[in-house]
């Protein structure tokens, strides 16, 4: 089968933006990404769109005004995880020999559409009771720190470590760095969960091409090399909320169609809703063994300038959790630190190993709606 | 690339049901699917939702108290033509080789949570003027019907057929026959379209099981040969609001993929959301030529009983249309149709080929957010 090779990436700026429209923001996405790309847009054979809260045909909305209507569009929607099974499907409508170059776009306005984890209509017993996501996470860390070592400071060096990187990031909903005895000071939302160790809720877009014929730009082209989709086992019997299977097994079903180990990976952007996530899912993603997360953070081996970086962008805790944009906005920006182009936050290591990560939807403490996974590789 | 084969279908009764849970309908169709498929759950590699209205993740809700979820599960929105991209999902997921064998779902609960054809942000000047979907079809009967020497009996000779076909069908949302006074004596919803020439707004699902070994059943296997998604190009400059150009243009695709030609159709599902669509449709997809629809319907050719019969479970006029559901209904019409098992809605014919159509979204006259087209052959 075909490779899958990364053309070009954008992102637009996250945050709380009311006035900018879902086909705005992600119109300005894909002007850019074609741009970056120096692909026309006759050239794109199809479009997958991620998005949740938007509404119906949110991918022709935003290509309409554009001209870029008249082929395959398709809306993808998994919770957290939209933008990247769109990128899933981008990935194997190539392989297939379905399309050659494809246009994926992640797009959510959050600020008005968005801000409950309710569907509309309830029928989840868990979620009426209260356990919302912030509380979910709170348990889980909870447990995590009994089991391991890991404390409340960790929680806080997650947040200073995305919030100085989402300083440097100038798509970033938070571009201010807070200091440890701010993000320990701040309110409670779900015990021991502080503010800023919550991600905001966001508005924002992504867009990404991909082609199987191979890149115009100089050096060793970025291929996506492998992508995996999987949802939780929604378990009600006890189980271990501290491990995140999903994200293990899905990470290792992409890793394999990569052709990767886990010590490959040179920088990860993962899915840090909340900061015990982050040092929890580093576990999951095999950057580190069972209890070792705390560890690896306060090394700095996760740092910009670490052995790993993770989240160089800010992660969702500084750069924002727009839904459907997250997983191509993640994407976009590991493919700017693979082409060593991400200004003042561009890691100090030759990247040759990405992954990407995100799980979102659902409850019952670990397993979630959906967890999807890409590698990309130089 | 490997065959699809379609190894068993289901629907549920349509209707306006607020009783009736997304998760039931989606459970009762799935359940039915398998079972009627012999396939064990345990054998589904991947799962496509289709569904518009129902929130996050649908498909895994339907799915998680089935013990169904660990598996990659999507849910994919495209208006009227939800259930059917989902097929087009399955289809290229055993194309691929990326699964052996698919489950496909339509959802959809539209008594509680549909109702309007706005999205959550009107940024739609047309529909904003009142372009919604009765609108747009009366507009285009109205020329078609001058065009062609079309009338508006011919309008309530489509609806008779299609309430004659649904009370056989006990799927359907209208299981009542109406006579053609009733139809033209019917409440005015925007003329020439009287209210039995409107679909109803329905609850309903439907499942369909693919994969890519041979079926268990007796006799000649079917196949999904072939399918096609494309949306409309939104023009704004004058056009021809009367040749469903983005139906013929989405059909041929899918035929060329099927390896056939529009005269190899014994049987037909198309969108008939409104009565002049199905007259429009019929030549679009190349049973007839131009103007000559309403010869077509009158000389009975698309009768149960006729040479090309179109909607025999009743369309959405009569079975209902329930957005995400429909396609995949549709799908499993043409289906239980060629394993001729179809009870009192029963064709005469021994159908080889048999094709489904759904187009929705979008305004500006003909072309329409996302067309998709599914090619069944035996």
């Amino acid at each position: 089968m075909v490779d899958v090779f990364v053309h070009g990436a954008a992102q637009v700026r996250f945050g709380r933006t009311p006035e900018r429209s879902i086909e705005t923001m992600g119109q300005q996405a894909v002007i850019a990404a074609l741009g970056d790309a120096g692909i026309d847009k006759a050239d794109i054979d199809e479009v997958c769109c991620g998005n949740v809260l938007g509404g119906m045909l949110v991918g022709q909305r935003i290509l309409r005004d554009l001209g870029m209507t008249g082929i395959a569009i398709s809306n993808v929607e998994n919770a957290c995880s939209s933008g990247s099974s769109a990128l899933r499907e981008g990935y194997w409508a190539i392989r297939s020999g379905r399309a050659e170059t494809v246009l994926v776009i992640g797009v959510e306005k959050m600020s008005v559409l968005g801000g409950g984890t309710l569907p509309l209509e309830v029928t989840d017993i868990e979620v009426a009771q209260g356990q919302v996501m912030p509380a979910v996470y709170a348990a889980r860390a909870r447990r995590y720190m009994a089991e391991t070592g890991a404390t409340v400071d960790d929680l806080g060096r997650v947040a200073v470590k995305a919030r100085l990187n989402g300083s440097r990031n100038p798509y970033a909903h938070f571009q201010e760095p807070v200091s440890f005895e701010t993000i320990m000071a701040g309110r409670m939302v779900a015990d021991p969960l502080r503010l800023n160790m919550c991600c905001p809720t966001s508005d924002g877009a992504a867009a990404v091409v991909l082609s199987g014929r191979k890149p115009a730009y100089a050096g060793t082209p970025v291929r996506l090399a492998g992508t995996a989709l999987k949802s939780g086992k929604y378990r009600t019997a006890p189980h271990d909320v501290t491990t995140g299977s999903l994200t293990k097994d899905t990470s290792r079903i992409a890793y394999e169609a990569a052709g990767i180990d886990p010590r490959d990976i040179g920088l990860c952007e993962l899915h840090d809703a909340f900061a015990p996530a982050e040092i929890m899912y580093y576990e999951a993603l095999g950057l580190c063994g069972r209890g070792e997360g705390a560890s690896l953070l306060r090394n700095g081996d996760t740092a910009i300038d670490g052995r790993i970086p993770v989240n160089p962008g800010g992660g969702l805790l500084a750069r924002g959790h727009a839904l459907g944009a997250t997983g191509v906005a993640q994407f976009a920006e590991a493919f700017d630190q693979m082409r060593r182009r991400a200004g003042a936050r561009q890691v100090d290591r030759d990247v040759k190993v990405a992954v990407t990560h995100c799980t979102g939807g659902g409850i019952s403490g670990v397993d979630h709606g959906a967890c999807a996974v890409t590698v990309l590789v130089r």
